[in-house]
């Protein structure tokens, strides 16, 4: 956990670890009553994971910014578009970035995560909000010819090891004045990629989480990564796709920062 | 645990509960070399559940039986088509199937699951067997609309609550003769839905495992369903779908047989 002074602590004596079983409307509470001050710092230089250590179910939205939705040739979407990520491809904020063998079309997307906190089902939307754990920064990494030119569903491209980057915290809900106005950005090689705002969202993280309760359970630990603003390589002419040295650095206002290298398997 | 004599025996003794912390090839191996005769005898009339916790990831496979392509009038895939389950979908082999509320698209898939045993990544097709766990019956419940009519990927149609059932049995592979080779049925209210056999998938258990396991790490605990015979209720003349009454039986040799009723939300 970071605190408003910059230091990180270690509040392992709190909670083993986030996780689906620990993540629970108590939690929160235990976390806001704690005395932050006392917690232990964290040295300098120590590796940040994923701030979840295991997700129930990675779930993504397609397509939920009108201009990104323009810049690949898509449709506006009627109703929000449901894929996953596999559960395995979670990865720390800082850890790098494995491109699948031969892969050539690999590609960033910058994403508000939306980590649930409550068991939900039919959730009315004016009551989604209240059911969130917290919110973090989240690289929806893909590879476009998987996702796009080996037949059927997009979780074939957006599934490999490292395409979840998620972090580097998990901040609560009582921390974040408006979720529906955070600046997104992301660099690569420290050309300015993505500019975005979840101001633009189609399809509102509390309207997310209402409709997607419609169709299936969602449970404590389950990561809704919610689309992407504009500014993917696949959207840019020419197209620009990932290669084994480029860096990219990416962050959301609030949630922090995050910074991958590319490497080839 | 079902013995041959018929019994059925509580393994608790032996392992805390099947789920991806406690599945592994030394499982296997505990459960070989265990005296079952000495297990205690499950009373009739108790509840079987989902013969696994948990699953990290529920995945599926589409179109995988050449006349079930045809019944439904696509074509057939070139390469294996993945989607997924939520993971809280899975349920007991004859709980109730609960439909959404307003659903009139309900559907029954009988399918033969791969359970995973040992995490594995770019698995050679020639070692993709060694990797499975087990076999068990899974009803690929599907509300057709959801899947097809609602925009973008199939998901939406394959993640409600009892759209899972799996078992009842996981049955470890040294029981199968050929996975190749088995039977499948569907009867909805006594009348056949469903016959088929997995001679005629298109893409084999271990060319699946091994395709999959290209795009994302399988892990210990991953549920695979891999796809379905022809005689769905989209693929009839006139179509027919799920309502509240409905009984389906469904099988695989060898496996075991589910039984659910079907219940309106």
């Amino acid at each position: 956990m970071q605190l408003d002074d910059g230091s990180i602590r270690d509040v392992s004596s709190l909670v083993r670890d986030y996780s689906p079983d620990t993540i629970s409307p108590a939690l929160i509470k235990i976390l806001l009553d704690a005395d932050l001050d006392t917690l232990p710092v964290v040295p300098n230089g120590v590796r940040i994971g994923a701030p979840i250590a295991r997700t129930g179910h990675f779930i993504a939205i397609g397509l939920n910014y009108a201009d990104h939705a323009a810049e690949t040739g898509a449709a506006i979407p009627s109703e929000p578009i449901i894929f996953s990520k596999a559960p395995s491809s979670l990865s720390g904020p800082t850890d790098d970035v494995i491109l699948p063998k031969g892969s050539t079309k690999g590609d960033w997307e910058v994403e508000l995560a939306v980590i649930i906190g409550e068991r939900c089902h039919y959730v009315p939307e004016e009551k989604a909000l209240s059911k969130v754990f917290g919110y973090a920064v989240c690289n929806d990494v893909s590879e476009r010819e998987y996702q796009m030119e080996r037949g059927g569903q997009w979780i074939k491209g957006k599934s490999a090891p490292t395409f979840g980057p998620l972090g580097p915290w998990i901040v609560t809900p009582d921390e974040i004045a408006d979720v529906q106005n955070l600046e997104l950005f992301l660099d690569l090689n420290g050309e300015p990629m993505q500019r975005g705002n979840t101001s633009t969202m189609i399809f509102s993280v509390a309207h997310l989480i209402s409709y997607l309760s419609q169709f299936m359970v969602l449970e404590p630990g389950d990561v809704i990564t919610t689309g992407t603003p504009p500014g993917v390589g696949l959207g840019k002419t020419p197209q620009i796709f990932l290669k084994a040295g480029d860096e990219m650095r990416l962050g959301i206002a609030g949630l922090g920062e995050q910074k991958q290298k590319v490497i080839s398997r």
